[in-house]
């Protein structure tokens, strides 16, 4: 088997940044899933990465991943332990060895949660995910617009609390999902979408994992180039910067198990006595520049530091940062009738079409 | 194997109706689980109740109930398919045939679904229950204070959805069966606390049917023979009547999936002049008569028809109804301290100790 990379510990770092950039913002802190999966690596050895196409069309594809609202996580460090529990009864559910490790998102938490896994486990990582970016609710990824079950699932807590659920959809697995996770104190470990080789090659988003190296190295590399970061993540990532400003308020609320909210910014610089919202669920959905909607899901709106150019999540927009906001074309996929219906902004309840600003 | 009763279609009536005294308010609409239950059987067969005596120390003994507020177990009537789907997962699960079928709780629809499987599966019913009444959460039995847990369990709802928890203590089953019922809609069907005959023959209440049974017979028979249908259910329970009066005021929300509320009365005939106030939370909890706490949980509580002597649920409460309270003593199990600490008034929220009025 060819791996496209071996991920060490001190790899981490770029991977986990590269994710919060695709990571809309949602995911969870990048921080402690870098810990996380640099723990894991330390102790168990580096991840395989490979591509979707080594794997045999027979071989058991499987991803993890936390659910919960970023908030919660931050404050409740997930151990290795729920994670392989998940994993190994959803094997020993299956009856059948699983031969690679897959994400279900790119995110901060969520690109790197399968590392623990691949590390703990010794089994490569298929170079992809289930969305190319991180969405709030589980029924989001391409595995369910190519008619793979999100179940039988397995939903762990730290507590020692497991359950199987098998559902008649996966909107159903994510409610049922949900209300557990709310319950269990507001993140739980999961193992679902099991797939084949087959049906893996047509139903990720390939590349995922590279292109989050990159985005770290790119961004890594400008720093020490003394380049501006943010204009490197532009050029690397065909983006449109469409503001900077100042964060001016900031509302926030958990809601069913999820951090909704909004953020208003006044401009600087070039954008100087223009005004920009954006509103969130986990991850930033829609951007509004002088009251008119501009870029909305499944587009990609992420955040980051003017001066370093590091990505910033939801949950740590604070009064007075100084951002940028990037605009990031989504996947095709998405842009299909069962992308818009799964992940459009009517969705989320906002009384628009969605449009690609590119 | 000895069979105490066989019972056909319209035994149902008495069984369904002692079911009803005992359930204290609560366990669903009595009419709906008689239904129920007749139809399994007319379409399966009669159902054999036993001794748990008759049970080998290694048979299996799985109990089955429905989950939800009753107010909404009306509105969705449950299907035998549903309830056979959780008991047969279970039975797959464990690895293991399951030789008796057993009752979670006496109520309306919790005494009577049992006979369901009873039906369905050919398989003997236990002659107890877990509760000897009803109960609003589901570690609310004998069983766990034997120590036997509620998982593995299965959870079903009537769209094609199923649920496996396993937990680390019956509170955290009824958490998360509680959260997963209320998301599917309001009701659930369980099959849980699965425990072998050597564990029944110590952890179950006892010959909870035959009682139900009893009940019913001593109904009918007073009202065939002109007597007061009243006067006899308290001599065959040994209960005080605490109140005879008219609702003038009832209070009934949902709660977390549970039918909450409060009944007040005005006295009629000896008690004209007197104040009486019924508390539930699906069942009657709380009795207080001119201001004063009269009887609490687990003392029974069961309400009457004045003319009838029909027992009247909670979510059958209605302006003007003329009813008379009794309470029962309850089962020694629950005076003692693990018992008292299950369902004793201060885990629902009153701030008063139990006391027995027997």
């Amino acid at each position: 088997m060819k791996f496209l990379r071996t991920i060490k510990a001190e790899d981490m770092e770029d991977i986990a940044t590269g994710g919060a950039v695709l990571g809309t913002g949602g995911g969870g802190d990048p921080y402690i899933g870098k810990l996380m999966a640099q723990q894991a690596i330390k102790r168990y050895g580096p991840v395989n990465i490979i591509d979707v196409d080594e794997l045999a069309d027979d071989a058991l594809v499987v991803p993890v991943a936390m659910m919960g609202a970023p908030t919660v996580m931050t404050e409740k460090l997930p151990q290795g332990e729920e994670l392989i529990n998940a994993f190994r009864q959803l094997e020993q559910l299956l009856g059948k060895k699983i031969d690679a490790v897959l994400c279900g998102e790119a995110g901060g938490v969520n690109s790197t949660t399968p590392f623990v896994v691949a590390a703990m486990t010794g089994l490569p990582l298929v170079d992809g995910d289930g969305m190319g970016r991180a969405y709030p609710e589980l029924q989001m990824v391409s595995f369910s617009m190519h008619g793979v079950s999100a179940t039988p699932m397995v939903l762990c807590d730290d507590k020692g609390n497991s359950l199987v659920l098998d559902t008649v959809s996966n909107a159903w697995t994510e409610r049922l999902a949900r209300a557990a996770t709310v319950e269990m104190g507001g993140s739980a470990l999961l193992a679902f979408y099991s797939m084949s080789g087959a049906v893996a090659k047509k139903a990720i988003i390939r590349g995922t994992l590279t292109l989050c190296a990159e985005i770290g190295e790119t961004l890594r590399a400008a720093k020490s180039e003394h380049r501006d970061p943010v204009a490197a993540i532009v050029d690397k990532l065909g983006a449109q910067q469409i503001f900077h400003g100042r964060i001016k308020d900031i509302d926030r609320r958990t809601v069913g198990g999820f951090a909704r909210g909004t953020a208003k910014f006044e401009g600087v610089e070039e954008w100087r006595g223009h005004s920009f919202q954006l509103d969130f669920q986990n991850e930033f959905l829609v951007a509004t520049r002088d009251d008119e909607i501009l870029v909305t899901t499944p587009d990609l709106i992420t955040v980051l530091e003017a001066e370093s150019g590091m990505p910033v999540t939801t949950d740590a927009l604070r009064y007075g940062l100084r951002l940028v906001a990037l605009a990031l074309p989504c996947n095709p996929q998405w842009q299909s009738d069962a992308g818009i219906a799964l992940v459009g902004p009517r969705y989320f309840g906002y009384p628009v079409d969605y449009k690609s600003m590119f």
